[in-house]
């Protein structure tokens, strides 16, 4: 069963079955973003998750043991094409620099982490059109000297 | 004068005045991430806010002048290599499928704008690490038919 | 079933029925771009609109449900070599840096959007040879400050 | 001179004189498009057209003259990063294919010419938004066979 | 049926039949470099041509009809690796800038078309080596102002 | 002097001495495009031809010196975005798989020499509208079998 | 027979018989290296050639045809990363302007060709380490002025 | 002094001293390939050679010293446009695969190598055009295991 | 069997049997790391290790013959996209130029071969956070000159 | 002053004070590597440090004051082309990922730390040929889950 397979036979259960993401948040305890990641191959569930998520889509034991591997990441292209996708590329493009000099401001010279990372993604009602609200928290790891 | 003069007059008279972004944020009233975006091009001044830096930084009117163009935008190169840059494009890669998934899912088919868009960066104090924390409000566009 | 799956299908049965996308449009009350772009998965359908296609074209259940979806948008390649597609490139090539100075000139810092967007393609009759005449339409987006 | 200088003498005269690329369509007789075009050196002006400019622009000899010759086209990269431009790469991203086959339906085997061309830009006041309206001429030139 | 299979269909069948592009060229009344271009492609027939190619290679309806599409054209890669096709690239690379010289001096400012475009290919006997004697002929045309 | 130095010295001399390649190919006695080709480093003179060019433009001792080295040849970039020469190239992409096939049939497994080659460029008159005549010859090189 | 298919066939019927390139060379006339290039399809058999290596490898008439067939050249990619490959990659990286530098002290304004080509590779013992020997002649081909 | 400084400097003395690589082969007790390499900083001296340069070529102390240098290698780019070197980047193509086939049945597994190499350039006089012999000799490193 | 059937037959019976690479170490008399090379086919194995790793795995005869295959190379893609493979990359992006200056500062002119070459990993426990430590051993090759 | 400047005058300062890269390891208290990595802008130093740094190389205020400041780190290209660079990237094509396999097995879905890094380069005398010993020790950072 390659990622991709796996990628497409979650979808098509979480179809038939009618869920939102939301609903596997509620049932699996992780935030959507971070589901989804797992549907995407990007991150790796604990046995236990992948047989709460086995039992919310009705799946085989051999995609419950494929949620637990550790495939290949990134999901690449270098430069996405899809519009919703490229406008984060597009907004590194503009405030990546400015960014760095912020952060390298506030705490020196370091990275944030994408690994101790997490994601969040939240609909804001606006009366002059919603707004997509996203927050980001990531460790800051500073340089270390040796 | 071009853009890449004009960044460097900027960052050395903030730097000879003992300046934060912090303090041009006070002094401007726009956030510390506009400001820096400002100082690379990747964002355009009202003749009003250009002469309050002007003052600020004792900037000549050439760079005033300046800071009311519209450079071309984006910093490139398409993949960068700084660490503390590249871990936002590994993001868009790992989790780009993941955003756009739950995006579309919350609002339909459309974008979250990176026009009508603001960006905060915070310090958060961990026991365990400080972590960064951003913050992304972009107005979702749905896409037209017609 | 993939996108290209779906896309052929598409292409065949129209083929099949003998129509032309102006029949669509008729059909649909929907412009023969926006529905060529359907086709190819770069927009997607109402549920209503997804049963009139799917009259029309005497497609199945499963199609008629793909074309709901929100697949990957971009047709690529990054340049594109197919001459009739290549002109519209070469054009942004040649013409796109005027067109920067004449939008920002007419209406400041800011983008056309290419989601609240549309386009029309006509045949103009002339006697030195028919013209194609393309007409766009995006809702300027200022660059927000904050 | 090369090009690149005579492109900021261009815009550094404009900007001096206080003219906007409406105005030099009216002293000069041709759309404001093609004339930001010969600002890029994407388009070449005649004796006549050059001499007109030079006087509006106060240029000196070498620069009238500079505006006659044909400069390499073509302002790349091979894909844009500043997002008013990179919103035209994306339209053909997303609407070249749904182009292609509109075009070749309604005139046959053949293309738009990017040579024989004219395009306009107009803003249209809408109260929801401003709109940017392009409207692209091009002679469709048929595949010779032979 | 895609382009690759109708190309290794109408290559097969010529192999069969026992016939060079030079007898096709007999029967059809076009030019072999045309011939090949409409096994490859990239240019299409009309429904006479198709039928009598179809009589000539044993064609079946499908393929009949399929020469009668407009497929993608542009066989990349960008920079071939082939050294025969590749020989035509150098050629672009070492004498590009003087043809554009040429051409410009004796035109004006304008392209060569490739589409109102004719190509023949010729064996040259030499006793100092045969010769490969290419002609093309393309309508000149000039940039259109407006 | 560098090769960029060089091709800049020759056309400006060439421009203030009126001449046209065509004027250049009568006192050398070499074709106008091999001339052309001389002015952008892509070929190399002979004492005797550099010194008659010398003469003809007025040089100094080190720009005929400089047209007998044999510079890096290749102008480059890997695909063009100037219109007049993008055209050859997709001649290229369009139609080098159909030459490569008609060659191959007329002589065998070989390529066409870009060495032992040469290239002529004429302009036709046609009351359609004039037509560029380019016409080249290259030696065929079989592979050598060992 | 995809050209793939017919490589490993032969790879494939190779390894089965248990024979090395150098007895296939010893029964074809034809040295090692040429040899392994036709098993890649970087060669053409003539008709007794595909013949005797037919009976050698115990082939069906389909590759004994498919031997005699000139497919596309180059195996690419651009950069090879087999460390084998690349070392000559790298040695064209490192010697590759010193190598043009002697050639043409040598020779003058030309090429070594890589069709009238020959190579040849051995074994040489030595008790530091063996050594790979070797040995490539090529045809110089002086730049044909016209 | 940069290296493309040094380079300059290098050939210019040889030039106006009248020497060929030959010449400095017989002084300095190397083969002319490897002073090439030296002069385009593909290669480092000794002191001791780095004198005996310094006097046949009237160098200053900086050049002398510059000689000793280990400056970055590799001379790019990617794919070379200019023909002569092309061709080398062509028999890498075309015969790369072979080569690693040939090694590797003689050898085992393992490279060989570009750093204990050497290579040496003939011109062989010909009836039917003289031909450029390149001989390399190369350690072969077997793959360590552990 | 395919390089990637084979490393997927390698990693499916390494699992089924419950063996980590230490256990295979153990086993086999080699490092971890080296075989897990071989898992991907970037080492090859004697008949003898095969044979053993064959038992251990209970692989069939084919698995065993093309385990002592020498496969292409190299993993790529050219920037890999895995946040843990990239890491790597951007070590080398960081600290690639400062390893060649102290390398060559210690060792003279020359490289650490990638062939005569170990590499070992092993798990640092840490109160901070364990550490993973990696040692890579090869020999200095001094670059040849003749 | 450019990075590339300081880099320049912190070389040359080196080099007249006759200093290696171990002698600043003394003075200093921090790693030869980690000091060439500071030499390249690929790392930044305290004020401490950039002031004993300062008096072992006598450097004015503004090197002084640059050895503080946070360049873009990363020193390109993508695909490095010096041989001795080029190795590691070799290594990481070869061994990528069998280290991932290795490293997920011991520890988990997770990274080794490129920020909480430090390496250490020794030379090892082996009659065989001397070998060049790294060590690196980076923290392992699992994947946080949310």
């Amino acid at each position: 069963m390659t990622q991709q397979q796996l990628t497409e036979t979650l979808f098509a259960a979480k179809k038939q079955k009618g869920l939102r993401f939301a609903d596997l948040e509620t049932q699996l305890g992780r935030d959507e973003v971070w589901i989804a990641a797992l549907f995407y191959g990007q991150a790796s569930a604990s046995a236990e998750e992948a047989e709460i998520l086995g039992r919310a889509l009705d799946l085989d034991a051999g995609a419950v043991g494929a949620l637990q591997d550790y495939p290949l990441k990134g999901l690449g292209p270098m430069v996405p094409t899809d519009p919703l996708i490229y406008r984060f590329y597009e907004i590194l493009q503009v405030y990546g620099m400015p960014l760095k000099a912020i952060i390298q401001e506030k705490f020196g010279d370091g990275i944030m982490s994408a690994i101790d990372f997490s994601m969040d993604v939240e609909k804001q009602s606006d009366p002059k059109g919603d707004r997509v609200h996203i927050s980001m928290s990531g460790k800051f790891l500073p340089y270390k000297k040796w």
